[in-house]
């Protein structure tokens, strides 16, 4: 049995999943944190199912080595493809991203039309179509694969002409649908929030799924009593696979202040 | 000792090194070839100089299972980091990338300023600087990693205003460098010739290294007495770390045709 003052475990394929770090930390300030980014085999989202599974199984391994209570997979595509894998094999509880993201879609919506956009793995999954439509039958969903975007958060560029003009290629058929609400089904893409908002238009809400995430896991460890006592001085812990001065570095700019002692661990 | 009817090894991070396997199954018909793309943990650019040396290393351990008389490394970064711990460890030739395509410009520049582009890896690991100098000390030489290539070539979208954008981003610098050769530094690349070339102009020679590599391969072959016998009937193989379809489709528009029989390998 875990014990209250346990760390809250997060993975990702890389840096993506620090979008979904600064939201539980905001949230949940007394809560120790555990973050993994599997960067020796970064991107996930161009990859197979069955390879992302077995990479989410080796990152759940590495995290729940040390003392969590609960895991958060803080990547779309390893939640698409490995979240039911990862719940029969672990014995903590294990919380996605794409749930959270979808329900707040389908609350968010007044014309019960959604876009969603994502890595090629995980749209080809269909995970968060099934999602949608599982909570709201009527909905139509209008699904595209952004490979681009993540190379570009990664590097930094977020903003001039080449993004906007690769947002364009990218959304202009999503904003032919005239959803309303529009996921953003990948840990990587709120950098890029300025310029799909630009893209998009002021009447269509861009989904985030890291705050409703936190919510989630707030209610979780409400749920089976595992919140941090009142007071606990948390610690924050960084582990990659690959090199942590280039995780500090992009790290930085998703967390939008520095990272110190990140750790590299053998897979 | 290896016989002369033994396979040509080829291995690469994916899809890019099928640049490098046509350019000497072009030169060397006669030659059985086995190609080994490592795709569950692609890309290598990105990646930290031990990483690529520990994956450089996995991906030989599979090719030389099999009956290989030579490894050619066709992937620049895997070239830059760990060419010399494989010659250390392996008991057969082998021959990397960077070397030719270093040679090749420094024969063809005619004014001693060469352009060099490739991923992040390749080029903060100076091993092209390095090559040109060494084999020409005045050269002036100006390198720029150019990260977004990659996936525009992975995605197939070559041609168009985005991809003349992005181009036009990174090679502006180097155009006023005033080079007249550029080093397409990375096997992806010659996907993006057309586009590369309008950008720098006609004035600059693009230097693809593939089919002076093919060259390379083909000397060494005589030196050692293994080239294949005259008449043999070449087989062709290809291995995958990941999805064997997803190889087949983007590896049909490296190779310029359809590829059957791709298989999976574990790692």
């Amino acid at each position: 049995m875990s014990d209250t003052k346990a760390a809250i475990g997060i993975f990702d394929s890389g840096v993506g999943g620090l979008t979904v770090f600064r939201a539980i930390r905001q949230r949940l300030p007394e809560e120790s944190l555990i973050y993994l980014g599997d960067t020796a085999r970064v991107p996930y989202g161009s990859k197979s199912g069955a390879a992302v599974t077995r990479y989410a199984l080796a990152c759940a391994e590495i995290v729940l080595k040390q003392d969590v209570k609960l895991l958060v997979v803080a990547c779309n595509t390893a939640s698409a493809h490995a979240l039911d894998v990862l719940r029969d094999e672990l014995d903590v509880p294990v919380l996605g991203v794409i749930e959270p993201g979808a329900r707040l879609a389908v609350e968010r919506t007044r014309i019960e039309r959604v876009g969603v956009i994502g890595t090629v793995s995980t749209i080809r999954s269909a995970a968060y179509q099934d999602a949608l439509t599982g909570l709201a039958p009527n909905l139509r969903v209008f699904a595209k694969a952004c490979p681009l975007f993540v190379p570009l958060a990664e590097e930094g560029w977020t903003e001039g002409f080449v993004p906007e003009a690769i947002a364009r290629a990218y959304l202009d058929e999503l904003k032919e649908a005239e959803a309303d609400a529009l996921v953003l089904g990948c840990t990587h893409y709120p950098l890029l929030k300025p310029i799909i908002g630009s893209v998009m238009g002021p009447e269509v809400e861009l989904i985030d799924s890291a705050e409703t995430t936190a919510s989630v896991v707030e209610a979780t460890l409400e749920g089976i009593g595992l919140r941090a006592p009142p007071g606990n001085l948390p610690s924050f812990r960084y582990n990659v696979t690959d090199s942590p001065e280039a995780f500090a570095e992009v790290g930085a700019r998703f967390l939008g202040h520095p990272i110190d002692d990140v750790e590299w661990v053998d897979f």
